[in-house]
């Protein structure tokens, strides 16, 4: 184990991610689109590597022309009704985000939770919870949550080719948005 | 000095302040106030604490329901022609700056920069530059650009009372944009 | 009122900030200097515009030596016994920051708020509270909390300004690790 | 191609995943666990998405232990010799990252650049350069560099899986530097 080659341990990692992605429900992905597509604007929300994760979504979700926010950056305004808020939390408990989704929630916005798990305050609390089927406790030999933060990131990215296909945008119309100033 | 007060250093600190203030150029601000208002987008560019002060008047400016980004965070798109960028650099010669504002030019944006000195790169290189006329070598008794970034951040909350005064923008209008998931 | 002059803006700014700064309590100020001397690590926290000001405050203490963290920015570790959490609130009563407060309490850290109200939740909680007596109802002329950031702003340049007396730091030392990649 | 279900999607980015990372020379990264070993402070570089991707190995360092910085947050110091910057950039050519990765050298610092290109200006400025082999022209089907940065990612992450094995480190010590304020 302590002389396993990286070789080795990347395809350990990847087929952990393939037998968690081939399990999330394809009908709530559906679901999922349908809130984006309808939603006035998008607020995404998460802590620490979740979070990361998050805005990796929200830059794509802004290059195909999407209006979208990052909770706690610094021009994101007020969420309102018809908005909606994305959160990304693998044990679906945590009460800073239990609470802001909560104070989403008063101000009329829809709520959809990625996390692992559906019986989680945060899945029972939101109007659309996706499951990222990852076993919080040792079934993955990697350490934390960082299947669950991998998972979260590659099926944001079948979503964001889904949007791309359905709405017809093409990758130069996206690196006309890309942020210049780098 | 050793045994100074605080009540005696935050004097001090406040008569360095007015000094810098009083000298700011009241016309270069009318221009400065009527490109915010022109632009299509307002892109604030900082590093460091100049950056943590452009920020802080960025939320303020986006309250104010002026569609604003910060160079740098997740969702800032292209800047494109008809955007503002507003540069805050004390020494106005930051090379990463200086590369990032004449980008941005390419693409056709205006620049407005916030210096300590008219006769840098920057200031030359800026459709419009506003002097904070704090002297970058001694005259202060506070340490590195301290001084140059009070007086920017008061500056810009200058800027911020007369645009509200001249949109006729109440405190109120500004609440309800303010963040609410914090 | 409308046609006011950007000096004549400026000049009621700072009078108001004059004003607060004249009120702070400087012996409180002593216990506050000796906390941030005796913590083996520093963590600050505030939301929105108080909490950029925070992050002034936290960049000067790490270019002066001290062990120092952002909560919420990205390699911010476990808050711990003998640490000091820093909190930053006008209102003290925000339920995330409150939240916050008390896991650090919890886990043993001190806490020390700096906000405007004495009696708010967050200063009954803290082992010391610093008032910045902004009234938070009104008798600023300047829009929600920005008499109270400015404030602490300049309290904390101010507290900055004495450890470096206190400790025999010059400028050229804070220069030696203020950040070179920018 | 329109109606592609995401478990379709999903299977093609993970192959195209799979393709790269089968290709990164396993010996490259042996010197590069070699250099984060060595290292007196890391210091982690990145715009864009590969910049959240850095930050995301910042935040297992840092949990493993490692004294870690991520260039642009508020507490990041100087960087010195004996230090590691570790340049995550796709193209290797972005002017901005040259320019810092070139201010880093000069400082003495080792640099490490993880990108697409071995013959960009950046891997031949670097002391190690590891190519995680992304075709940047057509080849993913997956928009502009999103292929790059989930090879980025999982790369790391298995780097952070061989650390861990080699250093002795386990789950429950990460735990217990996990930041807690969240």
């Amino acid at each position: 184990m302590k002389n396993q080659s990286l070789k080795e341990v990347l395809k350990l990692i990847l087929s952990e991610i393939k037998d968690v992605l081939s399990k999330i429900d394809e009908k709530k992905t559906e679901a999922f689109i349908g809130k984006i597509l309808k939603a006035k604007r998008r607020f995404l929300l998460g802590q620490g590597r979740s979070g990361l994760v998050a805005r990796c979504f929200a830059m794509r979700l802004m290059q195909m022309g999407f209006p979208v926010y990052v909770v706690g950056e610094t021009i994101t305004p007020a969420i309102e009704e018809k908005d909606l808020l994305i959160v990304c939390s693998a044990s679906g408990e945590r009460h800073l985000v239990l609470e802001m989704a909560s104070l989403a929630r008063e101000k009329g916005a829809a709520i959809c939770a990625l996390t692992s798990r559906e019986d989680s305050p945060l899945a029972k609390f939101s109007d659309l919870s996706i499951k990222i089927p990852v076993s919080l406790k040792g079934s993955s030999s990697q350490p934390l949550g960082s299947l669950f933060e991998q998972c979260l990131l590659l099926y944001l990215e079948g979503v964001v080719f889904v949007l791309m296909r359905r709405l017809d945008i093409c990758e130069g119309e996206m690196r006309k948005r890309h942020a210049n100033l780098e």
